[in-house]
């Protein structure tokens, strides 16, 4: 099955990507944009040998996500799961 | 208004960050993840001084990502706006 994961900087950690982003857009000549934090987009595809139920691989996923790709005390993840 | 850019490595373009992390799941006990790309999430809000129709904001945005937030020659990107 295709994964889609989005990790997001936790509200109140300091994102240094997103001020750098926001700081140059004016010089660009793009007035108006505030807010801007930076995450990471995964995509995989997961299809465990013998196969899984979903609600197994939402907790694999969950798992894969705590463990090694996003990390937990700084950021939040959400994720997707796609038959197919 | 919201606005919700994903960024994602374009097809045949080597990711390290993806190949990394699919070599390091089985070690963590996850078999069967494969074609693991790793892009950005950027969130922001876009609310130009006196406003702008939705049009005027996905031709700014796309703009924004060809221009500042994506690299088009290596990268593929989306976006979504939300009002409000």
């Amino acid at each position: 099955m295709k994964v889609r994961v989005t990790i997001t900087p936790k509200q109140g950690i300091l994102d240094p990507q997103g001020v750098t982003v926001e700081r140059a857009l004016p010089a660009l000549g793009f007035q108006g944009v505030t807010d801007v934090r930076i995450g990471k987009h995964i995509e995989l595809r997961y299809d465990p040998p013998g196969g899984v139920s979903a609600e197994q691989a939402r907790t694999d996923v969950d798992d894969m996500c705590r463990r090694l790709l996003a990390n937990p005390i700084i950021e939040d993840y959400t994720f997707e799961l796609d038959e197919g």
